[in-house]
């Protein structure tokens, strides 16, 4: 089986910018890659804001099945093309799309899911945070040995969340400060599959040590991987599939006659 | 009661224009407006593309309940602004929204439940369409008389139809050529509640004479007149509701101490 | 217009029975229709399992528009029969039913949501409560102050909770103890609508003291108000509303015709 | 990796008897075997009501991964027991389910989904039907090679249909005589995943003959196999997760301490 093709994009910017990720060295991206290499169905490729092209060019978007996103202070300083590709990838071709933290709120978040922040409350004390499984059926659950985990130290997000109801809830996080969050969401949009999961932080090296926090990542990354369903051959205007025998202006029907390239051969989907 | 402040936005362009709308001599925002009048609970201001600052003065936004929007050739005329108001308010005030037919690919549609316009196939040839009631508890199918209804001459849009997943699915419709769609959704997104109809076209006089079309438009202006629910008082950096003793960074518990404008006074909330 | 007629129904056995309700001298059913008796919109009549026909006779069933259900002790000694009035009820005729705390686990839940109890952790030491707004656009939130609310001493029920996947989800609530659940959840079944309420339990007074708690109630309550949708006029075999010339047997289109007893006069629906 | 054990269990009855199927001569359960015998990651056993335990012991329920169920005449003469075996081996163990036809109108469909017949409509002249994609990320539409297929001749259900609201849409069926059906719909319900697909009737030999149809069920069998998802260790009553020290029975939470079994060793998932 082809390896899936992993990439892991955050901000990367120098330390001396300000707000620059602290418990990541090497930077968030290089973090996730560092425990998804671990898997050998997957293939990672790291990158980053500050390569070229802002390190999302068209050939390494055409090149992924799996996109890790992570941005936090510097969501516009990705060009609108850029944005573009990636909602391309993930509408027409399924790309998969696991946006994490705060990444929601990225241009790529909006375009794909709609004005999120219509809350945004958050605190960044460091305090413990427990993520317990809503739907254990769900590959992304697969594999965790409770049905809840810990993460010792991280910031909290808090309802009511302004995130488009989930097509799929997989986690809620209960603070110690005592808010709640859906922290684990799944969409479906056009040909492809979105997860954020809210969990990670910059100034809290969850992404490097908490074991759980690497499963419920690699499973997504997994669940991810496109599905080749049907492209939709038709576009703009179509012809009927059946008779009209009294539309209203039935030249529009010829007008489109033999327009659709791709009709299935005489009986192959029929009975 | 008060009335429901109702306003009806169209492109409202001249006939010589393009692709002016051909069946509604007075453009669809009048012909919605006209049945929508009959409904002594509403108060009905009509709006459109071609006044000043496009028919969305901040002014008119603050002062509706309820906007039922349609556009399709000019998406890209309304300002970015006027699109920002209506977002705002719909997000944070909860003014309830009504799309009609293309207007979900307008701008407000994208920022609202994101790039709708995955699929994309239509025909408009004026063939018959049958709306099926799917949730027949839903306020917006009260009074139908049967769980179906027709429209003689409409336009054919199909699936696969790039729609986020609905909160609410309360319509599909059968196409004569063949299809089928998802024609009638609702999502709740922050404060709002929106409600999508696919029916109606600018070249068949759907609004004006299909009475069970106007029944469906009149109840979904009623249902999304917005609720009074609560403002999340909190926003950006929060305090905890409870003790933190092991806080990684406990002098940032301190920093927003104070900060929070309205909490409950002792026992209020409490049993 | 007409008062909401609403049944409010517990188990009402007498103190001498093992675990007979503590708090409430004169059981539930009572005092959740003391608070609900405020609002002058509602006629309130109280039920109980003690009475004849079990406090749910077709008589009652049928002149109730919506039912409160709190069961927990005896959820067998409902009979088959009253169950079915119920379920019914709410399928056909869009009775609307609110399922308090442990009801969720009678007869009418499991036949109108299917088994819930996968899961089934709780704790009854009463400790605090949050119950966090998910859904603020939803009537059931209306006039709540904050996006929050607090129940000083409550019993937990905790998540993977085997409820179905709700339609909207109002309500999570935060446990002292470290847990969280789906504590507000709405589905559509049929031409009825159901919400679940978690928060109460015999111990602690909370329907009585908890004035956020009533304002849930009663705001669910009025939610919960049959709509008057279509009533699917066909059942059973039925004839096509199309032709279908090319029928495999299409001497069984002739058996049904003329079956239906109810189809929209010629151009009723029609444009 | 270990095959996947498929179960196809149907009615089975001889043609003596009435509404014995008819264009299966060896039954609706060996003709989807015969199918699903062509992938060689799946292992099948063929099951009927006319075998010992009804062809559902309790070993062989727990030597399934994914149930394959056709039922239609005789719902009733499935045991309670068997149909608890059934419902068990779903919310408990995960075991995939998928309901063909009217099957939905089983005990096992009941228990796991509530009471679906509150519509019911039907023709089954042999029409001709067409299943649209709804949802094409979705695994189980993976490898159409279009958005839609025809099946030539097949039953009629429409809508409303009494089921409860899907998880996941994944079809909508398009029927010849006029109406359209959620045909295609998936659930979450405890560790298990439920898939209805309506298409196939005992008259038309659909399953037999129809190449989408069965690629659709031969992906749902593969998406239905069970995930291992974190089984919830605590039953009943369980300990604190963190402490309460204004609890208002303490001496309750001394009664459950230590009943726990399994908890995370210290530092386990704690970052």
């Amino acid at each position: 089986m082809d390896k899936i093709k992993v990439t892991v994009w955050s901000e990367g910017l120098p330390e001396s910018q300000p707000h620059a990720v602290k418990s990541y060295p090497n930077d968030i991206n290089t973090a996730v890659a560092d425990f998804l290499r671990n898997d050998p169905a997957l293939e990672i490729t790291v990158s980053s804001l500050n390569m070229d092209d802002c390190g999302l060019s068209q050939n390494l978007i055409d090149n992924t099945d799996v996109l890790v996103w992570w941005s936090h202070m510097y969501h516009d300083k990705v060009p609108d093309e850029a944005a573009e590709r990636i909602v391309t990838a993930v509408l027409q071709r399924g790309m998969g799309l696991l946006i994490l933290h705060s990444g929601l709120f990225s241009k790529i978040g909006t375009l794909l899911l709609g004005r999120c922040r219509a809350g945004g409350k958050y605190r960044e004390c460091g305090e413990r945070t427990r993520v317990w499984v809503i739907n254990r059926a769900h590959p992304i659950a697969e594999g965790l040995e409770n049905d809840w985990f810990d993460i010792e130290y991280d910031e909290m997000y808090g309802e009511p969340f302004g995130i488009p109801t989930p097509d799929d809830l997989i986690f809620v996080s209960w603070f110690q400060g005592g808010e709640v969050l859906r922290s684990g969401a799944a969409w479906n949009r056009g040909a492809g599959k979105i997860f954020y999961f809210q969990q990670g932080h910059e100034e809290f090296p969850v992404y490097s040590e908490n074991k759980s926090v690497q499963k419920v990542i690699t499973n997504a990354v997994k669940w991810l991987t496109p599905t080749h369903g049907p492209i939709p051959v038709e576009r703009g205007e179509v012809d009927a599939l059946e008779p009209i025998p009294d539309a209203l202006f039935p030249e529009r029907l010829e007008r489109v006659r033999g327009k659709i390239s791709k009709r299935p051969e005489p009986g192959k989907y029929r009975l």
